[in-house]
């Protein structure tokens, strides 16, 4: 699986414009720290705030699923974060200072400062302690993947916020601080360097192919499903080991252009690919990312911004290299992953 | 320490162009994953490889500090990584292909691939197992970064090596393997996107304000200490918490211009940070990056490159909202951590 053999390459994918270093070499480097312990989440849910019947214990609902506050018998809360990064309450401060820019920075000596507002908040994705996302069915994923798509419709009429990411995180390796399934939404006062980045990769693909990057990515070796609306991939210059990304077929801009029919389409191909990344890698600590575009791209860009879903599992850690440079080393070859999640039959 | 009180901020640090979230509510978020077991590394240092004795163990040796091969009582010795990420034998077959553009990229379909030609070694920064880098007196500190200074001059003479990265993992959560105090040299055929954008930002700092964006940082409250030739501050914009920077005083685009002189004052610098670090912080893993120029700068690019030293203690991990964004939440205040870090009084 791991190519030992074959020499190091170097790609760049076109829509990150990353350079990656695959080096099959690197995996079996010896280690004379002891491997971590488990993982072990707390085991008395009777502490879990995300569990029902807690709800007091948390920061104030924003909605739930069925839509009736007043009915116990939820299935999906979205709430906000109690332990926020960014201050919803600084709405109305955000006026422009004296000494800022048109695009509403301060200029003090040296670099630039923001007023912190934003919105973060918490979607509790099932209302027991021990359901995991990918134990729903395809259509009770699909709703979760619609709460997602209701708040960022709420969100998007404030002009201030100019990009919402939708993430999850799935295990102490990847930063979740409570097991109870959940993901979170933060909505930004700016775009996100990754995000532009992107953009301007997208734009320069299009400009140069005439057709949108994500709309044409060649899928020959790198294919691992395909559903009605999606297909998952391991992409061609993936960061990290299995890293998977869910493209919609047909072009679409923004994730929270999603209908009924194709959040239970796209319920069901990461609830498929979630298993079998579960199976092959032993349970991995994950992480994923909704990539979608900013509130208010103007309509030339529209063409070139094709949203996905990037799944990535934490299997290896980083290190000085990656800080410093923003290159990364993967030690197993995407057409080699892609060939191993495909190839598994789940029943 | 953490001002609770304090609203949210976004700040953008005018040399990476990174926006950071100062956050101090974060950081009383609670957790039901198990604390982490300490990172004990083998104890047995008989098995280490990096060990004086075990020179048999390693990979080829490049050169020895004294410079005398024979001479088995050396202070340092820099050789070849024996799992590299890139290959020092791929040097020859690095020739243009057909289908590749003028910067030699072979355009496949969709992304682009390149050779994994490169240079990959291992800085061992003593004999003896239980010595830290810290441990070190300055004059030794200095002769470890003099042997990168060594090692990068010979390097440079390959034309199609485009940037050096200096790094150092120290402890299992900043990636280390190995517990032997050590650091890494990798020489890449490509200029990293981290240290592109650096520039960029450089550059229009430079064309905006008419002076080179390090020699005028404003280390007004952020800084820490200061020695004949260098500065340690707390970044402005610090994407992690307890960032720190050793910056030279005076203009100079790459860090192998260092001198003797200048590496000694180095040593003393990074050994009273690092003794800092490790007290105030109780000895926590970290990575050091050497922010350097790519080997082969034009003479306009001189007058705003400005190397500099990057520390990173690793004290909190990141989620999908950083790897998502390339945005990060940071809840201590740079004022802070500096002052925390300056006030500390070292005997
Ligand atoms: N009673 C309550 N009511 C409402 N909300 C509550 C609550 N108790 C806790 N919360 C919130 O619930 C969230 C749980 O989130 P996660 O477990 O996904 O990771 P967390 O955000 O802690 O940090 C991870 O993700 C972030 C973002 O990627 C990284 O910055 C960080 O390093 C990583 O550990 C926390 O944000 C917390 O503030
Ligand atoms: N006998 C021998 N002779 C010569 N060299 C030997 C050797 N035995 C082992 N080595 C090399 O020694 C190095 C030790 O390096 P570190 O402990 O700093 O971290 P490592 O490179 O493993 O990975 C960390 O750093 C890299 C780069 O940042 C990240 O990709 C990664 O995720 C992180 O764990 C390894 O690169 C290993 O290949």
């Amino acid at each position: 699986m791991a190519s030992p053999g074959r020499s190091p390459e170097l790609r760049q994918d076109p829509v990150t414009k990353r350079w990656v270093i695959f080096s099959p070499a690197r995996a079996k480097r010896p280690t004379d720290f002891q491997s971590k312990s488990p993982e072990n989440p707390d085991p008395n849910p009777k502490s879990c705030f995300f569990c029902i019947g807690n709800e007091h214990e948390c920061a104030p609902e924003i909605f739930r699923v069925p839509d009736d506050p007043s009915n116990p018998d939820w299935k999906i809360r979205v709430i906000q974060n109690l332990y926020p990064a960014l201050s919803r309450e600084l709405q109305n401060s955000a006026t422009v200072s004296q000494n800022s820019d048109p695009d509403g920075c301060d200029h003090v000596e040296w670099g630039r400062v923001l007023d912190g507002f934003g919105f973060h908040d918490v979607v509790i994705e099932a209302p027991v302690h021990s359901v995991q996302l990918c134990d729903l069915e395809p259509r009770e994923i699909g709703e979760v993947l619609l709460a997602y798509k209701k708040r960022i419709d709420q969100i998007a009429s404030f002009e201030s916020i100019k990009y919402v990411q939708v993430f999850k995180n799935h295990g102490a390796s990847a930063g979740a601080s409570l097991s109870h399934s959940h993901s979170q939404i933060l909505a930004l006062p700016v775009v996100p360097p990754n995000v532009s980045t992107r953009l301007d990769c997208m734009k320069e693909y299009f400009a140069r192919v005439g057709r949108c990057s994500l709309c044409e990515v060649q899928v020959k070796d790198i294919l691992i499903d395909e559903s009605k609306h999606f297909i998952s991939i391991v992409p061609f210059a993936a960061t990290f080991p299995f890293e998977i990304w869910i493209i919609p077929r047909t072009h679409s801009s923004h994730f929270h252009e999603l209908d009924c029919e194709k959040a239970v389409d796209l319920g069901g191909i990461l609830k498929l690919v979630l298993r079998k990344m579960s199976l092959q890698l032993n349970n991995p600590p994950f992480n994923f990312m909704i990539q979608t575009s900013p509130l208010q791209v103007s309509a030339p860009q529209l063409p070139y911004c094709h949203w996905f879903l990037q799944i990535v599992p934490q299997l290896t850690g980083i290190g000085g290299f990656e800080l410093g440079t923003g290159c990364y080393i993967n030690p197993v070859f995407p057409e080699d992953a892609a060939k191993v999640l495909r190839e598994l039959n789940i029943p």
